[in-house]
């Protein structure tokens, strides 16, 4: 498979983006990923600026690829990291959870390419309003942190909206997604939860291992009440969660429910109390690989459906 | 593009199925999506025997061409519909709502092509082992009553789990969702929302506008509080549905103001107090055409779009 123009311009090798999941994707996973050609992205989340410029400045020890920052604007650290990526000369932002205009001129000025992640039209056009580079279309089948919309309506509508790149995420976990997201308009694909599978992924093997045993029907969405919606592995946490969200508990007590708890999962493997987030595509994650192994796998495996789709023309 | 397996053995000319829709998907419409190539669906929905032997009686008057009848398994007529798809020579039935495995020794003897809608690996595997001759997979971004997967992770996990052909639905509206679909492993394509543009689709004109003004945004899935989940346009009715799920109100008076909603949307067209079923694609929808015109359009767009696919070959 080609790589194509958003590949091009990024300077990496495959259109494949590892997604910037919070508390799992630090230097060792971006790095892997980049090493590999795809673009490896580390996640910010709710950490501090010493531990962001920390990993940063490890990616670049174990990389001379091009990686990327997720930042989480909702973070309370978000304006310093904003400007540590200037500093540090990250070469790509991707944003969730709120608006980056603020930190738009401060990156185009510093030549980052900022990359919103968007889960509606309105926010695709916010993004080309306020100078992105491109944006990343999230269906709500990816886990962690979700819109409302499918993958397979969102990429084409956003397509239609906007004149710039995107980049399809949501569902996506083999060459069949990532033909299927072409298909739909996108010129790139990012995944996450089949990078969970990655040797380089640091989280804990309990975690792991309830990807790998995950089946298609596997996760749920809590928090749809307070109106921040979550995909995560099924078990004692997130039934007990999905309760409790019926009932009158107040919003403060619910929020006090989930806090720490994707810490619990990833560190400690707690299964009973961890919050294990994932996509649907969990069940088709199956086994470890590294992530050179998950890379060639995918661009061999695109390869072919896009070879196969011959068989249906005319 | 070709018209695959599929579409063979059912001596259609095009893989494309029109969904069958309770109260919407009737004679006029599903004959006239059979004489323009495709495989016309009547939906029996919760319909007395009588009408839907007039409307199977009709729709043999408007086509020469095979078309389908859905039931809904959970009907009170279900047991006498069941017969006069028999009766009547119905080629193909469609089946939602349930376990179709009581009728299929009736209709597999009299050579009725049964295919489930399924929204998950297990509901494919039991219709593999009673004798289905395929299973429509249908993601939640579809209109009407809907399951939590979506089409990107539903199809290639019910492909990988049955030796059935797939016909996929859910969040396909034009030849982008087409060919994403054959990406993801399906033979055929399913269609709701963009069927209610047709001419020939009997609806309310208040609603046939409701779907042309829909933004990607446009629609809401209230139900999941009783387990049966749907997918409306966001309106008075589904706003006030949405409030009241998450009260003490009990399960009876909840399904109590729901009844008649969905007469009130096709029938009366009442804006406020209907139910307007529909996908995420209704976004996508914007005009109205006939069948004909619809069926042509899809498969020169998913031409083009498979055709397109070819630049990223190596």
């Amino acid at each position: 498979m080609k790589r194509g123009r958003i590949a091009e311009m990024l300077g990496i090798e495959y259109p494949i983006f590892q997604g910037g999941m919070a508390w799992i994707a630090d230097a060792d996973l971006a790095a892997a990923v980049s090493n590999a050609g795809g673009l490896g992205i580390i996640a910010a989340g709710n950490a501090d600026a010493d531990y962001v410029r920390g990993q940063i400045r490890k990616a670049k020890e174990l990389t001379n690829k091009p990686f990327g920052l997720n930042i989480m604007l909702l973070s309370p650290f978000a304006d310093e990291i904003a400007q540590i990526v200037v500093d540090e000369g990250v070469q790509v932002v991707t944003t969730g959870a709120g608006n980056a205009g603020k930190y738009m001129s401060l990156w185009n000025e510093a030549g980052v390419k900022v990359i919103p992640v968007v889960p509606s039209v309105t926010f695709a056009k916010m993004a080309a309003r306020t100078g992105a580079f491109a944006v990343i279309a999230e269906g709500g089948e990816s886990g962690g942190h979700i819109g409302e919309l499918a993958t397979m309506t969102l990429v084409p509508q956003v397509c239609d909206a906007i004149d710039l790149p995107v980049i399809a995420a949501g569902g996506i976990a083999d060459g069949r997604g990532i033909a299927a997201a072409l298909a739909l308009g996108a010129e790139a694909v990012q995944l996450g939860t089949r990078f969970l599978s990655a040797t380089e992924c640091n989280i804990h093997e309990n975690y792991r291992n309830k990807v790998f045993k995950a089946g298609d029907t596997a996760t749920v969405v809590t928090g749809r009440r307070l109106g921040h919606p979550v995909r995560s592995i099924k078990n004692q946490f997130a039934r007990e969660y999905g309760k409790i969200e019926y009932t009158d508990i107040s919003d403060e007590e619910l929020d006090q429910f989930a806090a720490g708890r994707l810490r619990m999962a990833v560190v400690e493997g707690d299964e009973k109390n961890g919050c294990f987030l994932a996509g649907q595509s969990a069940g088709m994650v199956t086994k470890e690989q590294t992530c050179a192994e998950i890379i060639a796998d995918l661009m061999q495996d695109a390869d072919r459906v896009i070879g196969d789709l011959k068989k249906w023309e005319k």
